[in-house]
Order: structure tokens, then sequence, then C-alpha cells
């Protein structure tokens, strides 16, 4: 997977968290995502892509970070996971899977994007096809940890 | 959402199900799913929907069913959930959400779907957009229980 590809998601999920949630993130680890390899945490953001760009998009949070960024997010102090939590993360990740979509479109790559579906399960894990390389970047923020995981495979690619 | 759609769904699991596991699931219950009212199971094939249709296929599995599914499928006993049997629930997804495409495509109504993700985690729970209905549909079998779970929103359609 071509690095340029993996910056355009980086530089959405910073510019949505800074634009949106007040919160500067800092990227922390890249790394090559085996299968079962690493855990995602409590709550999940997914959505897929389709187009001359295949693949998904995973913004995934701790419970507890989830709760700040979405305080912040919706200007209201949160302490309980419910749906309209999970809502805001779906619509987090949309805007930041949007955003790359643009980055993408301006260097001649066109995808489309699905609706977002958000995962809640403590500890639960995503697996992808084998044939599909998935890239995972740590993130730190004064929200605490999270991490996005982007698998991708774009046409005429090896 | 237009009963055609939801069956063209029904339409593809029982087909896939029949020719590639050998095992002819019956319809039991269709429903309007609210969030957060209903679980899923343990083990859930994801796919993302993009184009004049957009949204998402769950393909949902409690493991025993799973386990019992993916050994018919791929020819060979299988008694725990390992990246295999994750795979295999992620290919058959995309065997079912391909063939909701061809129907549609007959119909008219054009959509890319994206790579499967597969999710697992113990009673985890799959949250949508508020603004895109969700008919779930549960069905029995000689393997046990499983549901699909289709979020859609058709270009034109209300």
């Amino acid at each position: 997977m071509k690095v340029e590809y993996i910056n355009a998601f980086i530089e959405s999920t910073i510019n949505a968290l800074k634009t949106m949630v007040m919160i500067t993130p800092k990227r922390d680890k890249i790394s090559v995502k085996k299968d079962g390899e690493s855990a995602s945490f409590d709550i999940s953001g997914l959505i897929g892509l389709a187009g001359e760009a295949v693949g998904s998009v995973v913004l995934s949070f701790p419970e507890e970070t989830a709760l700040k960024v979405v305080s912040n997010f919706i200007g209201e102090e949160l302490t309980t996971v419910d749906s309209d939590v999970l809502d805001a993360i779906g619509e987090l990740t949309n805007i930041i899977a949007g955003g790359a979509k643009k980055i993408f479109s301006e260097r001649g790559y066109s995808f489309k994007i699905s609706i977002p579906n958000v995962v809640h399960g403590k500890d639960h894990k995503i697996n992808r096809p084998k044939d599909v390389p998935c890239i995972s970047v740590t993130f730190t923020s004064d929200a605490g940890p999270f991490a996005i995981e982007i698998s991708l495979k774009v046409a005429g690619d090896k």
C-alpha cells in the first residue's frame, strides 16, 4: 500500500479532530495489521469504500476516549455510552472517510463511501480478507489513545 | 424501504447457503431494527454498499452456527473460531452482497460493494445512522439460527 494513501487518512483524521472536536491528536505507531494480531478498542466506527479504491476505514476508541471525544464534539458532558454516542462516532468516521475521499479525488482516484456502522463490544476484533493489506495507525491525544485502521486495494496497484 | 429490496437480500442469502453450504435456511421473522434494540450474534460479516443504493449488509451468526456453516462451506469439521473461520464468514457475506447486487442491477439499480469486515466479539452490537432504515431478517436452519440486517437508502426513494 502506498504511503500517500495512508497519509491521506492520517491528515483527514487530524483535521477532523482538530476542527470538529477541538483536540489535536499526535500520530504514534504505524504498523501492518495481521489478522487477529491486535485487538481493536471497545467502540469502532467502520465505513466501506468502493470504486477505484476498495476497502474500509475503522476508527476505534476505548470507551473512555470515545466519551471525551463525543462530549467535545457535541458540547455536552457525557458519562455513559448510549446510541447518541455511537451515532456521533459514526458521524466522525464519516467525516474522516469523506475528508480522505476528497484528498484522493484531488490526486485522481475516486471512490464512494458507504454509511458508517458502529460496533460496540468489549475487546471485539475486526477481521479483514487476507488479500487486502491493512495498516493500523495509533494516536495519542488529550482525550486518550485511539486508532485508525485502513484496509485498501487501489485499482492498478500491486 | 421497499419490500423488493429486502427480498433481493433474502433470495441471495438462501441461494448462497443452498449452493455453497448445502444448507437450506428458512426465513423466520422480519422486523424493523431500532438502534440498540436487538443484539447481533457473536460473529458478524459486514459489507458496505455505495452508489445509487447506500447502506450495509450484516450477516450475523452465533459461534456454534458459524462453525457448522463454515465446516460445510470448506468441507472440514471445525471446532474453534480462528481467522480462517472469520475469513470464510467474510467470503459468504461477499457472495450474498454480490448476489443481491446482481438482482438489483437487473432491476435498474446499481451499487458497488466494499470488502467484507468480520466482527468477532461476544454480544457485540452494531449501530447504524438513525436516518437509514434497517431491517432485520432472522433465519432458522439445520446449522442453527442466524440473521441478516440490511440498512439501505436508495436514491430517489423516500
